[in-house]
Parts: structure tokens; sequence; C-alpha cells
């Protein structure tokens, strides 16, 4: 089965691209291009890009039907060249002209959508098929809840926040405006708190709280995020967070806060205002990491972060020294080896002196 | 969009809460209370807590209306105080009178389950909204299957087991009583088993066992365990798993182990009752992780850890080791220091001996 | 509520299995057997195998009515016996007797599902209970869409693909045939791209691209793939991803590649064919991993990776060096020892020299 671009809004060639992109075209103009790659994985009808001659060694082979480079660009290619100023801008502008459409959600609550009393909509609202909206929920002006997602009793989300298809949100959870949840997250599940008994057992500490999303936040596919033992699971306005992200109880997101892929934050652990933690870094609970700083790749954070640093490894610690240290391991065998000299010349000497 | 509690069982002002706790006013009691929150959160209708003078900083600045505080507290703080004995018990009393209100699942199959033939159900049985039960399963008294659930063929679960919406059970899982499952979480995938042809590709190996869940397990939201090869995974009782979880094929969990977040368990590795595996760390399939052991966050365990240990790091050694080297490590560019000193001592010495 | 394995084909004794097998038989072969389980797990209801002595401990204490071992076993069991050239293949053989059966899913579309306009779809079809399949949609023969599924606007899938419930395609998303994606998975979310704009307010960078899956395929559950931002997310031909990997925007897995639970790919990175990263490995954005690489557990890796290499460690490098360097750290204490006997040695020898 060889997909084929099936919605593509017009067909084009090189040359027609050339002409509404105002490049510079050098080669080939004839050939028809039916969309946008990758320089390495592009098909013989689509058309690609490089920013820069990094990239040289790609280009020496792609199999597009033009690449789109910057001005200067002087490295042999096998397809025709578009000649631009901002390529980067140029391959998404063409990107969109060549993008699939997909038709927007369907306004109203579909028929087999399921929804429970006293359930209040704003205007514009779209209820995708299978839906279940409980009791007392609140969705504001163009809020879009997709395709079999749950919304629990008494969630209020703010207007023009979508939900994707198959989100779960438990009860009570507020979202704000312009806020988008991809497909399979999870938003409001009871924290992680027992209290340990005597025989070994554990008994459950209700969760009682809820989790508060501010405006414009964006949250991945499969990420979990737990309602607060008590007061508020907050993420702060702007935050964007990757997919399988897993956020604790009574964690506190500052504002335009960063988190990428399968990050994990522990309970009750603050983080700063437009911090950044990189993919698969964990931060142990109650602790600080302050406005602006950036958490390595897979560090895991151990203690307070103070504002602006720059940390990683396990324990965290402050990059430069993290990669010093990671140096100075890399000449450990030659350090062995001067130890065993040393001592070898210092008998020789103890030997000569005795004598 | 302003969250107001809309669920507060009653008007209260501080005064009030005060006196329904037993604790000792200290400042404005007429504030009115609408909820409870972290102390950093709190607003100004809301009460908070500190329980010790750690938190004095936070205290100072807080805008709650009223904090909750040990009986000694000494420190500044804007709020009103309300002193007691113990003041994390204290909170958890207070945020349970404002907890909002959420309605039990309704009794019976709704409307929009689609239920096979041959189901059992025990009495009390709630089956919600849009949710999938296939032929042969039998659910014990008190069973609530959540909204959009599926329960795959012949799955038995026990008697006041509760699977929160949207979760996942592939055929035959059996799962205890008074078991928690939440949100997204799926249990019985197929395992990871392939074996490898000639040409790199590889065949799947049927994964033909199941999966054996105890009674008063939870586990968390987005979690996967997958089924046995053949013979079972096991969970035992009292195990508690955190969110986003990975249990391979044929794992053992030992009663009243802890996972939390993040955790990776690769195939057939057992670990023991009462262990504890912090978040992010990973166990390589086939070792044994001993009775009450712990497994310390991100730490990567290669082999059987002995009961009782505790290891961190990676690959996974005793914690003391670990923190060790870490010290060691951190004192390398001194000891390469040193190094240079003695080799100019040595040097000099040599050049006098000769002379 | 002790689980009854209620899918036994037939009723078998110890006798009957050895016979069926063509294995001798060694002990009490009237014993009754239900099912096959591990050698620790086993019930006295069970039959459990060895495969070598490495297990002679756990054979000694089983409480299996029978064990599978090779032939030259000559450790005690105070189970009976079954003496095979291969214990491996001979449980496989034993566990597919006692595996419960399933009933294949439904032929046609199931009564409640939603399926929009213009979907085709080819012979042998089962779509399951409370799917929603969106217009434009293309299915192959002998398709399967589990109950619950989310097929998005457009997605096209091939022959004798099989998708387990709750898994959520987005718009788009291209797939190969005898495909196996299992439940809770999401492919086709939004890949993680902003612009930072001068307030630190982050805008969406649109992500138009889509996702291309070949043959042969297999993606265990709660995984995430995202969507390119223009071009495709590719994963090749007879790849198998386990559960909980996340798959970010633009990268390209290679034919055959293994993507072990928990890894996390970046942006626009390349697997080379045949690679495998083994368990919560992580890879930074737009660098290459070579053909036939192996990436070790927990590795971070930072940059390219040559075809072959086995890497480890934070930042990942060689494995044997990485081994090394770990060898040399637990070697450090020792050396500040030595470091600190040569120090005064020398201080006595230049106290002699100026004597």
């Amino acid at each position: 089965m060889r997909p084929v671009n099936d919605a593509v809004k017009q067909p084009a060639t090189v040359a027609d691209i050339a002409e509404r992109l105002g490049a510079i075209l050098d080669g080939d103009g004839h050939r028809a291009v039916l969309g946008v790659s990758g320089v390495r994985e592009a098909r013989p009808d689509e058309i690609s890009f490089v920013s820069s001659s990094r990239y040289a060694a790609d280009a020496a082979v792609t199999r597009a039907a033009a690449l789109i480079v910057p001005f200067d660009w002087d490295r042999a290619c096998p397809a025709a060249l578009l000649r631009v100023s901002d390529p980067d801008a140029a391959v998404a502008q063409v990107a969109g002209w060549f993008a699939p459409e997909t038709p927007a959600p369907a306004l109203g609550v579909h028929a087999t959508a399921v929804v429970g009393d006293g359930v209040r909509m704003g205007e514009g609202v779209s209820v995708g098929p299978l839906a279940v909206i409980e009791p007392g929920v609140v969705l504001g002006d163009r809020v879009v809840v997709g395709a079999q997602c749950y919304v629990g009793y008494g969630c209020r989300l703010g207007d023009d926040t979508r939900l994707y298809p198959q989100v779960s949100l438990r009860e009570h959870v507020r979202i704000g405006q312009r806020v988008i949840v991809h497909n399979g997250t999870v938003i409001g599940s009871d924290g992680f708190g027992y209290q340990a008994d005597a025989e070994g057992g554990r008994a459950k500490v209700p969760q009682i709280g809820t989790v508060d999303i501010g405006d414009d936040v964006e949250i991945g596919a499969n990420v979990a995020v737990d309602r607060a033992r008590f007061g508020r699971t907050v993420i702060g306005r702007g935050v964007k967070i990757d997919n399988l992200v897993q956020i604790a109880h009574n964690v506190f997101l500052g504002d335009h806060a960063v988190i990428v892929a399968q990050v994990g934050i522990s309970g009750s652990t603050r983080i700063g205002a437009r911090a950044v933690l990189a993919g698969q870094a964990g931060v142990v609970g109650h602790v600080v990491v302050g406005e602006g700083a950036i958490v390595g790749a897979q560090a895991g954070v151990t203690k307070d972060v103070p504002a602006g640093a720059f940390v990683s490894g396990y324990p965290a610690a402050p990059h430069q020294r993290a990669m010093r240290a990671q140096a100075y391991l890399a000449k450990l065998p030659e350090m062995r080896e001067q130890l065993r000299t040393l001592e070898r010349r210092l008998a020789r000497l103890e030997r000569t002196a005795k004598a």
C-alpha cells in the first residue's frame, strides 16, 4: 500500500512553488510535487529543504524533486534548488500548502455522547461521539470535547479549550482558556499517598484536592497529572507538557515552564516560572526548582535548584561541574598509571638513600 | 475564569474551624474560609498549615486566612494561627469538611454499556456509560466498572474492586478484592517477546499467559502490565503501583511492594515482599530484588539485590558505596593536582640525588 | 477468590502430558494438571519447567505437579520429572494446550460503533463496540479495530492489521500490513514544537505532517508516537516497540529496530535498521544511531552512535569504556590512599635529603 497524499490542495510543479515562494529556481522546474518531507525521507514527488551546509551530505543524495536552500548554497545536489533567504520559514509555508485537510470538529453534541444533568455549555461547543460528560460540568464557549473523552463530575473548561479523543478528566478539575490536551492523558487521578501500618500494609490517604490548569497550557499524549491530597495541583499559565510525563499530587508548575517527554515530578515539588526540564529528568518531592532553571535530560534532582541554574547528572549538580567530573573520569586510567610510575621512582630513590 | 469552590459543605469562619478542631485560636477569627490549600498557594479565603518551623519563611508570606500550626509555633505570620498538637492530622480533618462532594457511581448497568453473553455480576455492581464487558466476565459484589472501560473475555474481578474510566483489561485477567485501578491503565497486553530469524526479522512469541492481581492492590494512571508468556504475571496482595509504570511479562511482585512512578521492571524479574522501587528506577529481566530492599530513584538494577539492601546508581550498587564514589568523584581535580605536586617534588629530589 | 483455569481444553494427568510430549517420565504420573506456570509460582495442579541446573534451587522447592527438565537433569526435585531434549520448546507446546481460549473478534461492524461517511473497508473486517471511525478512513482486508478505538480522519490501515481496544489514531496516519497496536497507544499526536516570544511565552508551531508505519510492526501499550512537524514520522518495517515508549515528531526508525519499554527518542533523530534501544534509554534530537547499534538500558545518547557500536551510560559512551570507568571509580578510595602514602614517603625522603 503506497501511501498517497490524498489531500493536496492543488497540483503543483517545482516552478509553481518557486514562483509562489519568490525563490530563485536553479534546475528543473517541471517536476510535479505532491508533498513535503525531510531531506533523507523525501520521495521523487516531494520537496524538501536544508537550512545550512551542515546537511550537504544529505543534500548530495536526496531523492527529492527540489530542495529549498539558503541563497548562498554551493554544494552539489541532484535536485532542483529553490534559493530563499529563510529556508525554515519557506518550507513551513510550503508545508502548509500541501498539508492534508482535516474537517473541523462538528458543532453541537453528538447523538451518541452521554451528557449528565445540569451540564452548562457555552456557544459553539463540540462534543464528539461516545464522549461522557458527568453532571455539573461547565464548558466555556467553543470548547471541543473529543470522541470518547470522559469529563468527570463538576469539571470546568474555559473558552476555546480542546480535549483530543480519549482524554480522562476526573471530578472537579479546572482548566483555563485555550488549553490543548492530547489523547490518552489522565488529569486528576488520585495521588500516591499511603500510611504504612505495623504489619507492612498501607492504608490509602484520601486524595480530596483538585487540579487547576491555567490558560494557554498544552499537555501531550498519555500524560498523568494527579489531583492534590488536598488543595490543588497547579499547572501555571502557558506551561507546555510533552508526552508520558508524570505530575504528582500537589506539584506546582510556574507559568511558562516547559516539561519535556517522560519527565517525572514528585509530590509537592515547585517548578519555577519558565524553568525547563529536559526529557526523562526526575525531581524528588518537596523541593523547589528555581525560576528559569534548566534541568538536563535524565538528570535526577534531589534538592533545591537555584533560579537560573543549569543542572545535570545524578544527583543533579551544576552542569559545568558534572561535565568536568566526566572529563576527569576519562583521565582515571592515566592517573593510575602516573601513580604507579611515581611509586617506582620513589622506591628507587629510597633504595639509593639507604645505600 | 476564577475557580470557585462550588461544593463547600458549609460556610465557615476561622473561629468556627478552631472550635470544631479544638484548636487554640491566635488572631482574627472572623474571616470566611472556603477551602484548604498549601501554604504557598493559599488564597485569602483558604486555610493552610505548616507542620514545623522548617516552613517559617513560607508562613511569613502566606496569604491564607489562617494557618494550622504546632502548639509551640513562635514564628511571625500574617495569618491567624490555629494551634494544635498534630497539624498534619488537623488539616486532613479540615480538608475533609471542605472536600467537594462527588456522587457515588450509579448502581446497575448503564443503558449505553455493552455487556456480552454469560456475564455474571454480584450485588450492588455499577457499570458506567459506554463500558464494554465481554462474554464470560465475572464481577463480584459492589464492583465498579467506570465509564468507557474495557473488560476482556473471561476476566474476573473480586468484591469491591473499582476500575476508574477508560481502564483496559485484556482477556482472562484476574483481579482480587478491594483493588483500585486508575484511568488509562492497561492490564494484560502482550509481553514483548520475539524470536529473531536469520534475515534480522522477528517472529512473535505467543503470549498466552494471564495476569493475577491480589487483594488491596492500587494501580495508578496509564500503567502497563503485560500478560505472561505463559503462566501468570503476578501482583501480590497490597502492592501499590504509581502512574506510568511498566510491568513486563512474568514479573512477580511480592506482597506490599511499592512501585513509584515511571519505574520499569523487565521480564521474569521477582520483586520481594515490601520492597520499594523509587521513581524512574529500572530493573533488568530475570533477577531478584530481595524482600524489603530499597531501590533508589533512577537506579538501574542489573543483578540480584539482597533482602533489605538499599541500592542506587547505575549499575545499582549499595547506596553508601555509590554515595562514597560520588564524593570521591568530586575530589578528582584535587587528586590530579596532588599528583602533579608529588611529581615535581620527586623530580627535584631525583636531581639532588644525582648531583 | 481462588482463580480457576476455566478454559482448559482437556483434563490431563502428568502421564498424559509426558506421552503427548514424548518425554521420559520420572516420578508420579497420576497427578492432575490444570495449567502451566513458572517454577516458583506453580501450584500443585500445574506443570512447570527449568531449562538448566542454574535453577536447581528453585526446582528443589517447587510445588508443581511436574517439571519439564533437560534429559541429563540430576538435581533433587519433589515434583515428577519430564525429561526432554528442549525444555523451552516443550513447555511452550504444553502451554499452548492449556491456554485459555478467547473467541476471535466478531466479523463486521458492531451496532454501537460510529462510522463516518466515505469509509472504505476490505473483506473480513471487524470493528468492535463503541469504536469511532472518522470519514475518509480506509481499512484493508481482515483489519480488526478493537472496542472503543478512535481512528481519525483519512487514516489508512493495511491488510491484517489489528488495533486492540482504546487505541487512538489521529488524522491521516498510515499503517501497513500485519501491524499490531496494543491498548491505550496514541499515534499521531502533535509534536512538541513552540516558538518562544520575547515575554517568555511560546507560540505553537503547527504540526501538519503525518505518521507512516511499515508492515509487520508491533507497538505496545500506552505508547505515544507524534506526527511530524511536516513530512512524516517513520516507523520502518518489522520494528518492535514495547510499552510506554515516546517517539517524537519526525523520528525515523529503520527496519527491524527494537525499542524496549520506556525509551524516549527526541525529534528528528534517526535510528538505524536493526538497532536495539534497551529499556529507559533516551536519545536527544537530530542525531543518528547507526545500523545494528545497541544502546544500553537507561543510557543517554547525546551524539551520533556509529553503526554496530554498543554504548551505555550518560552521556553514552562505548560500553567497554563506560564499564572501565566504573571499575576505576571503584578504585578511587584506594588511589587516594596510595597518594597519601606516597606523600608521606616523599616527605620523609625530603627531610633525609636536607639533613
